[in-house]
């Protein structure tokens, strides 16, 4: 991408691309603070599960650095590296790398900043990995024809740094010549379908087109899509998958047009401790991220950021490692 | 409600509430052209089923007035009014009621006038006898509790005049003290749910959520409503029915979460010429209405306003004359 990096570490602060100003203001967050790394975070400035816990891990590092600085105690450090995991809720990925690079504290700040940067350059591989995978799944259970992809809100570079999740899946359709469109759910309140997902597709010359989060299950009836493909927040360990809100309705009407389902998401999306989606945290935002500009003043709204889709309805997760397909849940999770 | 009307003859004119404007500005159409009429329409500042009748039916009066002051002969009266009922292609009333009026232009002007303000008291009384009947069908179905219901789009006093079809069964139940809650889809692109349902529920004191649409599904598989209660725009004669886009996911969540699906509608959206959803026109609207302003310049867009539900996924059908239960359309359609 011929832009800023969307998440970098600069020698004591985090450098992020504002994903709330795309696809009109292509500008950058010099972020210094634990401060002002929350209010990214909660604005969706950064965002995307993969990221998020690349930022989270870049986040500890630049905890140290602000303790240090400012001659923190152990308690303090403690309570400001827990308030960048709390940050948001149901994204797995968070709070499970800023607790793998917390745990490197006693090495000193360089290790810290080691292991955060490990876990950003792991995440460019994991990417590719998945990518390819999941393209190999699609091709087989779908025919070599070209590939018509339905997908939601946004699980590029942006959401993952390397080619993304489910995006990166249909980059790498796209680079075996096997993919035909895709659909774009517009992924209402915040638009990361429209903002940012079409932001990325257009200069990679794959065609596409926007459609309403409402619209995706009847397109989908009508034969638009030869699969659906999402990404995930986290997965239970029965395979249960949350994910961005509108995520549900699609997987019924995959489920219902017969084609397959899949969600591309890393090994760290999976939560192990989590045993079924129920249990899964499930974001609920501010009411006026759907009442503002159009409902009339005082209108209460219910804001899941995320659904759960049940594992019966998910054909497959791919991830860097393997293929789980719809059923064998219960094989891995094991006792 | 304490507003101008909805839609009205005044002895030459057509006055219209401008529902592009609502909520924020409450402002009236005069309305003394066909061309005027036409753009009123497209533009969806008269808009609803019931209401694409009562307009078709008025604007047959408003063509036959402007025709004797401009010395229209018979092929352009006719032309005139071919626009109308095109104007809006999916709901069935639009072109029906058009018909029906333009059959009486032999009798005259005034028999015009009458047979065109007879459709739009008729519309009222309709949409009373449908609110009480699927009111009746849903404490039936649902028990005695206070109802949670989940409606989409705007089907009250704005789309029908009366009470409304979806939202008049939601009045009736409020009346009658069995409503719990309300949970509005926005729907997009153009928020009739946000814009209008809001408007009209909150002055009645019906306790209203307003959702995103690709909520609704996980919503109701959360058991966040009993029933789900929508409009309709045209039902074939099978029994598939064509609604505001976002409408089969809906009914594909409340399905698989065992709640009944009513779509309330007057019996002059049955269109027994039209045998299976298949077959019904689907309006497709400007790509602009879902790519501006948040989408990157030339996103191109797929905008159906509306899709197509199986009979099989309808528990029930209630008109102002009978209530058609999932499974009775062949033996209603028959010989």
């Amino acid at each position: 991408m011929n832009t800023p990096d969307v998440l970098a570490w600069r020698e004591g602060y985090i450098e992020a691309l504002d994903q709330t100003a795309l696809p009109h203001q292509v500008r950058t967050l010099r972020i210094g603070t634990v401060d002002q790394l929350v209010q990214a975070i909660t604005s969706l400035a950064i965002r995307g599960a993969p990221v998020l816990g690349v930022a989270g891990a870049l986040g500890v590092a630049l905890a140290v650095r602000q303790g240090l600085a400012e001659g923190w105690d152990d308690a303090r450090l403690d309570a400001e590296i827990k308030r960048i995991a709390d940050a948001r809720p149901t994204a797995v990925n968070l709070g499970r790398e800023v607790t793998a690079v917390a745990a490197r504290i006693g090495e000193g700040s360089q290790a810290v900043e080691a292991a955060a940067l490990a876990v950003a350059e792991s995440a460019v591989a994991v990417s590719h990995q998945i990518s390819a995978r999941g393209a190999a799944y699609l091709r087989d259970a779908c025919g070599s024809g070209p590939l018509r992809v339905h997908t939601h809100c946004n699980t590029g570079s942006l959401a993952c740094l390397g080619w993304g999740t489910a995006l990166g899946v249909i980059r790498a359709l796209h680079a075996d010549g096997a993919l035909g469109h895709v659909i774009v759910d517009e992924t209402r309140p915040l638009l990361q379908g429209a903002r940012l997902t079409c932001w990325e597709l257009d200069p990679l010359g794959i065609e596409h087109r926007l459609a309403c989060d409402g619209a995706g299950p009847f397109l989908i009836s009508q034969n638009l899509a030869d699969a659906v493909v999402v990404g995930a927040d986290r997965i239970a360990a029965n395979g249960d998958v949350a994910n961005k809100i509108g995520t549900y309705g699609l997987a019924l009407a995959a489920r219902r047009a017969g084609i397959p389902f899949l969600v591309a998401a890393p090994e760290s999306t999976i939560d192990e401790a989590t045993g079924a989606g129920g249990a899964i945290p499930l974001e609920r935002r501010a009411d006026e991220e759907i009442t503002v500009p159009a409902a009339p003043a005082g209108t209460k709204a219910l804001n899941f950021a995320f659904d759960v889709t049940p594992a019966e309805l998910v054909s497959a997760v791919v991830t860097e490692k393997r293929l789980i397909l719809n059923g064998q849940w219960s094989i891995d999770a094991g006792p």
